[in-house]
């Protein structure tokens, strides 16, 4: 099964990331499937335009932070250095109806709620369109997505189908959303995790850095003293130690259970038995992290854009002959 | 002066596009000025993208025309061969208010008033972004138009001043439009032009044929005997006697006005004077046409896009500095 997903570079990847993208992206990798996952830069355009900075760094440090986590049998690319993908997005342009787009319930309760950002653009509107075109390029069969995106994969069969018709030839294939639980981790304050409120876990740091945001992390607010007994089930300390594999470890799931209902334990304990849990998954990453050179980088990098240029040109080519374009 | 200017291959090349677009690029190029003039296939699509059978040949088609009427002088470049335009649009679309777009004249009244076709889809509405990146890509000082197409410049000019305000860089200077008064021509039954009232003249036929359509032309419709007094000021006939140089001739334009107004000449006499003239124009048209091989077109169209596409990679190049965009 051909599997494809895209993560736009807005800013340092942070342990969401880790635990809602990249380890799901790993075990499709890992379970044998035909891998391709980019850095979806032109993307980071429709919502990020005004300050592009640090669009490179970003894009060259994600491609590096795919590599450390463990995706190196993944075909690894850049959206940008595949101009096919905007080739496509043209033409499926020209074959959405715009009512299509218009009700995308992400793009109307966005353009509602969001105020600190121009959504303004015909890119925005246009978003779900390069999506398609991203998606539809590779023949992807299946689409890891959260459930926010579940309705722009169904536009992109709808779109897939429509082509078909109107060209009569059954170029795309109807991809599968992979619908996957992603953890929800707050951010060290307890509040939503967001860049704005300075309360991300950088997924790429130290021991001791890690250690400093942990430690006086927030923990469940009843819980004032030591001798007060806490619940982690209301404790966004606990919903990191599911997503740092506590939870499957019966013992140390008890240990924490009863040591906080109970007040056995304090929460610096509690937190300390994450810290060890968080390092046995993270410092492996970190170690390739720091072991991988620019150079390798960009020769993974190439690597992949080739690989993913060859595959879109195929496609293009039977696009070409549907549409009947002479070029 | 750098030039640039496009037409659509929706059909069959006719006399209206003779004396509406292809005379008035011809002398831009005689005045010396560099012209780039392209088949807009893409465009195409926007309007057309239901039936595209004859695409390539009427792009093709289009190509030969161009190299007949006298443009050979021109850089001559069909627009699906030139990738980059999909890319500046991708880019623009990015950056273009959507109120821009929903607020374009021609938008609101086509899709009010074409009946007959789709113009449902998200590329109808993005078709200037589309038009702004075809000329912006090639830096182009004029764009000869027509009244209609006035304000797709204005917005072009506004989307090169948000790119260059946004990205803080002087990467596209703002087009001017070349306004020329456009020859209206009437169908021989004295309608409008349309394909679909078979009213229209090929431009590229035969005498035989032509002489076929001319003759039984719709004329003054008050004129209904030889012996009645017609009036040229009201005479679809005339208009073809303007276009093709009677007008400028003062003693066959006495013929015809005298003749006309005192019924001294009959409406025969004055259309063999117009078949003679139109033959003067359109002959050595139709000789170059037939003298030209396909392999000709080819070789003429492969030098075009690639020059072309040398111009579009530098300002592409110049683009993705500005934007910072990886590749
Ligand atoms: S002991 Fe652990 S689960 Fe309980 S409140 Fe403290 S940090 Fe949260
Ligand atoms: S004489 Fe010529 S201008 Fe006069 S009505 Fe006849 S065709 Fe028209």
């Amino acid at each position: 099964m051909r599997i494809l997903s895209g993560i736009r570079p807005t800013g340092k990847v942070h342990i969401g990331h880790y635990v809602g993208v990249f380890e799901n992206w790993v075990r499709l990798q890992n379970e044998g499937h035909d891998t391709f996952y980019f850095v979806a830069d032109w993307h980071a355009l429709t919502t990020h335009y005004e300050d592009t900075s640090e669009l490179r760094q970003n894009t060259f440090e994600l491609v590096k932070t795919m590599m450390a986590v463990g995706l190196e049998k993944s075909t690894l690319f850049v959206q940008s250095a595949i101009k096919q993908h905007a080739e496509l997005f043209l033409l499926f342009a020209m074959v959405t109806p715009l009512s299509w787009l218009e009700r995308v319930p992400t793009y109307k309760e966005m353009r509602q709620q969001v105020t600190n950002r121009d959504l303004s653009n015909a890119g925005f509107l246009m978003y779900p369109v390069l999506q398609a075109a991203d998606i539809l390029i590779y023949k992807a069969d299946g689409v890891p997505v959260g459930e926010d995106q579940v309705y722009h994969i169904e536009l992109t069969r709808e779109i897939a189908r429509r082509f078909n018709y109107i060209f009569k030839k059954e170029v795309f294939p109807e991809p599968k959303e992979l619908l996957s639980k992603v953890p929800k981790l707050l951010g060290t304050d307890g509040r939503k995790m967001s860049k704005s409120y300075g309360n991300t876990i950088p997924l790429i740091t130290t021991e001791q850095e890690l250690s400093k945001m942990i430690m006086p992390m927030v923990t469940d607010t009843n819980r004032k003293r030591r001798s007060d007994p806490g619940n982690p089930e209301v404790c966004p300390v606990w919903d990191y130690h599911k997503a740092f594999g506590t939870a499957d470890n019966p013992e140390e799931k008890q240990w924490v259970y009863e040591g906080c209902t109970q007040a056995k334990i304090g929460c610096i304990d509690c937190k300390r038995l994450l810290l060890k849990n968080m390092l046995g998954k993270l410092q492996p990453i970190w170690d390739r992290y720091n072991s991988i050179s620019d150079d390798e980088v960009k020769a993974k990098m190439e690597e992949g854009n080739e690989k993913a240029r060859q595959v879109a040109q195929r496609t293009m080519n039977e696009v070409r002959e549907a549409v009947q374009i002479m070029f």
